[in-house]
């Protein structure tokens, strides 16, 4: 199972009035994740829209096991777990850079779509070979 | 099982360059419908942070059915499903209210924290019994 | 010069960990604002977008009197100003619904644009009726 | 009058449905600016909310000439550009790093309070210090 990584600086909006990062934030920290997974696997997401596809999120999870702060480093572990026909399942898991503490785990199930009808379509075969490569390119 | 009702107005920055709700945002709708349940329950949420306590997410999940657009306006259902102790679960699910139909499902567990601390604290006595009385009070 | 009134309570996230509403907020309350009295104005923005065009901010711009907090409910005032051709100017004022106080004022320009060309259009002749009629229209 | 850049990629949730990045998120963008301009300063703005201050936005606008899409690179400048007493002034520039483009520029005013009582205070002299000599410690 590949695992790419990403750091994250934690800005002031993405805090709440309990002083901590907002929950509902650290799925914009998977996304970050996953783009830069992507990126890193020689499949920008930008690139398969531009195909006219999409990928959607049809699942999403996290478990939050201590608060991030404004200015904090993160980092961002994301990993490719699981892929068939039009679903891809990715995993996160997100640490304070500076003590290794892991922050919050999670996971998103996408489903790959038609921009235009909205349907279903398979991964292209290039994204496919790619993903099941994974562990190849990177490290 | 109690549920309460709000409806919500899908905003444009609440929505991406896919031309529909972001994920993450369902998250804050499912906040909205918690806070309205309880304020319907009569322990408006912002009086449990007077006290000192804090209900932290620990756990969050979402299903996604159907998208919803700029403008669409939605029903949110929240039940109170269980507590006990220093936990709660919530469920929550996403109607478009034209048509009826469901956008998204989920969840979220809470945990009181003392807000100094930081420490797991029980729930309210007082909380905790209109938790229970609660599909008295509300239709 | 008309003016729109619309209600808005203060989601969690809204807030940051100075404890009151993050100052770019306020742009989305405006926003709110400026939906609320097009629709009024029988004009729903929605169905500008309908027919390929497309209202992008050019300016905005806020003044920050005193801060909004968690669950408080807000009375944003929304503005007509002026328009002409491709332009239009709203102003906002947001205040706090329990105490009367003014908490935000501001203004956005806004441009009339084609979605698919990105260049500057005119705005249709019923709105610009509508806009210039609009202080008959609503109270 | 001292320029601090940082670079920002945009993130999918920061885009809306008209395709590009909304507008209000400039502002998050022009607070990563100031956020960094201050530590590469020699004062994070952690550690003046760590001595019992805020900054607290009392003025902003922001004006718009071109629109940044998902994945584009971003290069934020801010400018340090006046401060006297309790009061100081960035000016920020967002660019597209790949074309050079100016897309949006901006100013936010902040005044500097006392986080308990709320009230006005004088900037610390060590930081009003710094940013006189500003101009010398960065690029």
């Amino acid at each position: 199972m590949p695992w790419g990584t990403v750091r994250i600086r934690v800005r002031y909006e993405e805090t709440d009035c309990s002083g901590v990062v907002y929950h509902a934030n650290y799925f914009k920290y998977f996304e970050v994740g996953r783009t830069e997974l992507m990126r890193s696997l020689g499949a920008p997401y930008r690139e398969l829209e531009d195909l006219g596809l999409l990928l959607t999120v049809v699942e999403a999870d996290a478990h939050y096991q201590s608060p991030a702060r404004y200015d904090d480093l993160l980092r961002v572990d994301t990993a490719l777990a699981e892929h068939s026909g039009a679903r891809v399942r990715f995993h996160y898991r997100v640490f304070d850079d500076a003590t290794g503490a892991l922050l919050c785990s999670g996971s998103t199930r996408l489903g790959c779509l038609d921009q235009k009808s909205g349907r279903a379509r398979r991964l292209p075969e290039s994204l496919q070979t790619l993903f099941s490569s994974g562990s190849k390119s990177i490290k």
